[in-house]
């Protein structure tokens, strides 16, 4: 006997990837976390709170994280609204936007929440390969006019990124919604990864003003080291962030998020050092992953695509790593499943990495010679 | 220009209580906030957070917390969810079990959330009227067949309890799902106000494992003084739960508000003194009220429904209220547009809001003889 909608019954619901909690010896390179700590300004937060906040509801508005987005990012705080990590915005951009049946369009392989999210909402999940060189599918995103078009630019698991003026072109031709989610943008330098598309100004926020009908995600989960704080920002015109907020519950953002959120993003020269301690980790691991053999693809963020050495089955190495107690993320999606994703760590947490490897693809390749 | 899907444009949203920040000198009685702090385990998490909590994501199915509810309250661990409040339950609920215009139901006036979130939902919000004496209307709610049901016991605004007997008689009578919403629970002691239905064990966990159609919500936001924090929780059987968690996003409750809310609900002394506190209040509030004219509903909650004196109305005594720094609530609804909601404050705040009101019926009375 079930309650639950129908639906709703064959599906599986999002997997998130494994959460050992602080304190094992896991080394974790599978959530795409930063390897550096918050902003020491976030303790000062934790450390100084007045009880009040706790007692009291949060403001639903969480107005001083707005102002604080505003200001940074050059936007009036009415083109800003606060989710519970860009996760809940993007469930609520469904809710908000998408009807029963309509059409929810993304590339593939991009962030998997988004098939979860249109088939928890009973849409369509309408997705479009990428090819084998993640080339943008422009025109068969144009084509398929979806209810709403997600881009996830740095895109992950892939690691590339989608110039401006292609998502401007995008945006231009679609009659629906465009989500550019940029939870990755803060590792994507101008200069970085780009596939030969040119250098430009790395983040769609320019897009906003021009174009009524999109929406950038942002979060504090990976630049600013705050996954486990669960706060994320919608940037849209003031008209749109006002239907946003209309489907949206009133506290998801709660009384210490906020505080502790708004310190962090105030803490720009905090945000910008632990980010360039990553991407001078980046090239040195991508440099010792291909002297290992593997393929490895470029990236504008803090984790890699890369491709085990012939012979040598991805989810296999996967498995391996964890017995090592190293976790990296496999996808079983098309275009990838021959892939692992792995997170850039400190240099140190990289070496472990790659020392592991080396047994297990030494102790593989005698397999292979007996 | 709108992309709002169509049942959304007309909607207003939920407009919660005023939140001024901490730190004005507001008096706040209107949004049923605990006067007094939360446990002081809560200041100890916060003080000695390790960082590593915040930089990495939450577990998404916050155990720790879980597994305190499962020992508390003496049920399975697989039988509990967690959420960002009880509103995020609440919503998730409607997400799981509610097909596009199915029916809500509810007794009215009730938590006005209801209707925002069967609304959102595209259900139809079917409500039906507690009589002026706040009769739990069993047998039109038992004809209504929604599918889904929700009781608030205590109910807000009204104060009062519905028996476990009747909840017990209506969960067999449904064929859709009962949701209890026990937000005021620790407020509710035996021999409280139950409106002359005898004296029960007043919480509805015992009819868990009776049926497979009840869930009950509790939050830590009131008897726990964690309103900031956002922390709810669902208990049901794992079956249900299983499909609630389906449809759940993954990481809405923050490492924080996990640790903090397992700290806070293992002190259940703490909590049990702060209650008792309130309770002591609340008489005497309730004496202070009736002294000045108002007649003053019985109460199983930490607030009062009260109605002004003869040619007092409750929305202008609002604001004369506000005018005075005093938030109390008033709600356009059905049965309780002529009444006011109050929360019970500390002795002191109960005082000051009496000397309001005897300067401000004082006035009126001056005026009316003139």
């Amino acid at each position: 006997m079930t309650f639950l909608r129908n639906h709703l019954q064959p599906i599986k619901g999002y997997t998130p990837g494994e959460q050992p909690p602080p304190g094992s010896s896991i080394l974790k390179l599978n959530t795409n976390e930063n390897p550096y700590p918050p902003s020491p300004e976030v303790i000062k937060v934790l450390q100084s709170l007045d009880l009040e906040w706790l007692r009291r509801y949060p403001d639903p508005t969480a107005r001083v994280f707005r102002e604080a987005v505003a200001e940074i990012f050059q936007v009036a705080p009415a083109a800003v609204t606060v989710g519970n990590g860009s996760d809940e915005l993007l469930a609520l951009v469904m809710r908000a936007f998408v009807e029963k049946g309509a059409r929810v369009v993304y590339p593939m392989p991009s962030y998997v929440l988004y098939r979860t999210l249109a088939q928890l909402q009973d849409a369509v999940p309408y997705e479009i390969a990428y090819d084998e060189c993640f080339t943008f599918p422009l025109d068969s995103l144009i084509d398929a006019q979806g209810a709403i078009t997600l881009i996830a630019s740095p895109n992950s698991p892939t690691g590339h990124v989608v110039p401006i003026s292609v998502l401007d072109q995008l945006a231009g031709a679609l009659k629906g919604i465009l989500v550019i989610d940029e939870a990755y943008i803060d590792f994507a330098q101008v200069g970085g990864a780009n596939h030969g598309l040119g250098v430009e100004p790395q983040n769609a926020l320019s897009l906003i003003h021009k174009h009524p009908n999109v929406i950038v995600l942002r979060t504090l989960s990976k630049g600013y080291s705050l996954a486990g704080l669960r706060v994320g920002f919608a940037i849209a015109q003031p008209e749109l962030i006002q239907d946003l907020n209309k489907a949206k519950d009133s506290y998801t953002v709660d009384a210490i998020a906020t505080l502790a959120g708004t310190a962090a993003l105030r803490d720009q020269a905090h945000k910008h050092q632990s980010v360039q301690k990553v991407l001078r980790s980046r090239p040195i691991l991508q440099k010792q992953l291909a002297d290992l053999g593997f393929r490895v693809w470029p990236s504008a963020t803090n984790f890699l695509l890369v491709q085990p050495p012939s012979g040598i089955l991805a989810i296999d190495l996967q498995q391996s790593l964890k017995q090592q107690g190293i976790l990296v993320r496999y996808f079983d999606l098309p275009g990838v499943s021959d892939k692992l994703r792995i997170t850039v760590g400190t240099d140190a947490q990289n070496d472990q990495l790659c020392r592991s490897l080396q047994e297990i693809l030494g102790a593989a390749s005698l397999k292979m010679a007996t």
